[in-house]
Order: C-alpha cells, then structure tokens, then sequence
C-alpha cells in the first residue's frame, strides 16, 4: 500500500502566525484554545508556558492572547477596560468580515453570514454589526426563507466553509433581491486544501483526515473526501487508526486540517506503515 | 384540441408605458424601433402618426422619443445638442442599470454586464459607464475567462436575461475575486412570464410562441419552452403557422415575448382554433 499526502495540507497561513506568536508569549493564556486541536494546546502549554481559558472570569493573568478566531468585540472592550495587555492573533482573515461587517452594517445594509452561529469567528464577526436586529446568520438557504430581508443585503462567509454552499446562499439572495453585495471570505488555505483533498480522494482506496473534532474546516474535508472516497476516516490521535481500515488497500491519501501540527501527522503516517508492514 | 394562454405573457409594465406615451407624441418619431415589433410599429405610425428611424443623420422632426431599451448616453448628448424635444419612454428597469453601471464605475469598481454586446439596452448601459475600459459585456462564463479583473467588482444583467445564466456569471465572479456587488436588473415580468411558459410548456404537447424574430425575451421564452416540449415554435405572425404542427395534438399552449401585443396575440389563437377545426 502507497501512503500519499494531499498537496496541500494542515497550518494555514493564520494557524502558522498564532502559533508563532504564542511560543514569544511565555506566561500569557489565550481565551478560548488558541486552535482546534487539543494536542497542540498541550504542547504550548508543557514547552512555552502558554495557557488558556474557557470564560473571561477565569483570567488571572494580565497578558491575554486573542485566538485566530477572533473574540466579540464586547469581550474584547471588557478586557480593555480591565487594563489588560492584549496579544492579537487574530487570523487577518478573520479580521476582514468583522471590518465588512461592521462597514455594511453602518451603511445600512442586511448582512447574511454564512456559518454557525455556535462557532468563535462567527460570534466575533456578528458582534461587529451596528445593527445587531439587521444581521442574521444561516448555515442554509432554508433557513434564509424564515427571514424578512431588505433590498440591499450584504453577505460574508465564515472562512472555513465550503464554496458550493456559499453559492447557495448567494444564489437565493441574488434571484430575490435587487443588490447583494457578495464578500468572498472564505479562505484560500481552505480552499487549497479542500481542492487537494478532492483530487486525491479521487485516487485512493482510504483516506485518512487527521484533526480537531470540534475543527470545522476539518470536518469540511472529511465530508469532501467521502463524496469521493467512501472509506474516509477523520482521527485526531493515531490510537484512532484500526488495522482492519488498511486491508487490501492500495493507495491510503492523508490530509489534515487547518489546525493540524506537522508533527502529528508525522506521528500517524508513521503508524499507518506499521499498521501496513504488520497487514502486509 | 385544447387552447391555453400562460398565466403571465406579453406586454410588460415597461412596453405598455411606452406605447402609451407614443400615442400621445403624434409627429413623433423613434429613434430605433420603440419595441421590438414590426406589427406594433406599423400600428403606431398608421394610427397615431409616430414613425422610427434607424440613424440619427435621418431625423428630420423635432421631437423623438426614447424608445424602451434607451439609448446611448453619447446619442442622447448629440440630440439635445441639436436642440431636439426627447420624449423618454425608457423602461424604468433599463434606467436603473445605466445608473448602476455610472455609479459603480465612478467608484472604483470593475463592471460586468451579462448581456448581448449587439443589443441596444446593453449599448445605452454600457455607454453611461465613466470607465470604459474597465467594463465588460459577456454572454457567459467562458468569454469572463479571458479577462482579468480586479479585486472589486460590480455585475448587472440585461434585463431579458434568464436568471439561471446570470447565476453562472455570478458564480465564477464570486469564487474568483474578493467581492462582487450583484444589481439583479433582470425584470419581473421576463421572470413572470418565463415562470409561467415553464409551467405551460410541461403539460402541453405544442407550443406557440409569440413575437418578434429579433426581440431577446421572446427567444428566451421559446428556449425555455423548447426544454420541456419539443414541438414548441417561435412566430411574428399568424401567416407562419402550419396545420400539421397541430395533428394529433391534445394541448395547445401559447404565450408571448414582452413586445407582442394583446391584439395580434388574438389573431393567432383565432387562427389555431380555426386549423384546429380543420384539422378535426
């Protein structure tokens, strides 16, 4: 059996600038776990003293790192005023649809965002909206139906969702409403690794999609990898890996998500060329 | 054999006030035909004394009226500089993109016209566009291939497009550039009637189309009508119908592009009901 990785994989560009600004801030914790993957949380803890936590009451140190999510604007006003020391690490493009929000929203536009109203970035860029009355967030075009919207909609995307999902949306507002502005912000690293995954689930007989559970773009392309594959398995430790998976296999694709470290890839194709010798 | 009209067919808001505003401008003359049929035409000059012409040089009254598609920004500038009485009868709906396209050039934007380049409405669009160079008519996805656009872009249609098309167009502008502003131009009542020659041409087993040869909408309607029945047929005049078109046929579904009047729509089903009996 052939272990072939996607030609484009894991850290993207924000992941690689969090995670660099993290191990310069010894002592400092990050609210919310600076990336979907528990594994790499561990390792900043243990080798650079770099700790998180899950609600602003249970902050007790003065230097706080804001996770490539991004975090509410009320939040972040709230440690301000506490006269904490903010480290931004906020993905740029996560930065960009809470400025268009923000901006469309004093212009008086109906902003759409395409995501989960349950997940970090998208309850950050919500919170930039002027007119919180006037912002709506939707996962699918069913649930655009239920709402009342204007003339002029302005419509953003989570950054890690899926293109052809996005475009539903967009469709739906362009046939019923006069102005739509469109703001593609999605990202290209998603992009690129949901393409790579596409083309190399094509080829292989198993694929093996390494990340974060609670990580949404991981799930993304797991789903686009069963489309193609139907033996597609999303692990986040190598203990996940079932020698029976890898049976008459020929060619195992491997690919992780955003939030995926190197070295724990590394880590899992190691052990799928045991779990291979021992098959063998 | 059985006769139906679809439930929205013919005249639009746009055409009814344009007539309406020819037959009171008696000495008239159009520039250009003032809706795309040759009957109608004919009517307007023998009843209320209001011809056309074809180029500005043959212009030899005072007054001229702007027929629906409008005109181009530099024969509107060239007319009043001669001093002419211009009676506007452009459809409002065609205003609003000439506006659109002036606005968003203004600022900044590139600007996209899903449209026929040949076709006058598009010519008057385009025309008010203050960067020329930076706006683009395209029939389709693959003529925007060839051009390399910049990161804002703003998108209007023509006003007779299918909608279905205009989505291809704002598909490939939103997965490829960072925003697209979307002005949804196209008109209800093309939307109206098409939805309604949909829904006639898949009970029926013939269908008669209306209008004229050169007149987009129409061909539209015949396109759509085609895709579910393929005895569909596209005519000016009740001289092009044939009987044998009519043997053996259960329903007869007929509709009309947005420039057929109500009259010559009579005619012909009184034509289809009389080969009908001959036919029985």
């Amino acid at each position: 059996m052939q272990i072939k990785l996607a030609n484009s994989y894991g850290f993207c560009f924000g992941v690689k600038r969090a995670i660099e600004i993290a191990e310069k801030s010894s002592g400092a914790v990050t609210y919310g776990a600076l990336i979907h993957n528990p594994l790499e949380i561990e390792r900043l803890k243990n080798n650079y003293n770099v700790g998180y936590v899950d609600s602003l009451d249970k902050i007790d140190t003065n230097k706080i790192i804001i996770r490539t999510h991004g975090i509410t604007k009320e939040d972040k006003e709230q440690l301000e005023s506490q006269g904490k020391e903010l480290i931004d690490a906020t993905c740029p493009f996560v930065t960009k649809p809470q400025e268009i929000v923000k901006e469309m929203s004093e212009n008086g536009y109906d902003v759409v965002i395409f995501g989960d109203i349950n997940h970090p970035e998208v309850k950050g860029v919500k919170s930039y909206s002027k007119n919180q009355n006037r912002t709506f967030v939707v996962l699918n075009v069913d649930e655009l139906k239920n709402i009342k919207l204007k003339e002029k909609i302005a419509v953003v995307a989570q950054t890690t969702r899926k293109i052809s999902e996005f475009l539903k949306i967009v469709n739906f507002l362009v046939e019923n409403h006069k102005e739509v502005r469109v703001f593609n912000t999605i990202c290209n690293a998603t992009f690129e690794n949901q393409d790579a995954v596409k083309e190399l689930s094509k080829e292989a007989d198993i694929m093996i999609i390494i990340g974060g559970k609670n990580s949404s773009n991981t799930k993304q392309l797991y789903l686009i990898s069963k489309e193609n594959c139907n033996d597609s398995y999303l692990i986040e430790n190598a203990d996940e890996l079932k020698p029976e998976w890898f049976k008459n296999k020929n060619l195992c694709g491997v690919s992780a998500g955003a939030s995926t470290p190197e070295w724990l890839i590394q880590n899992i194709i190691k052990k799928i060329k045991q779990i291979k010798d021992y098959n063998e």
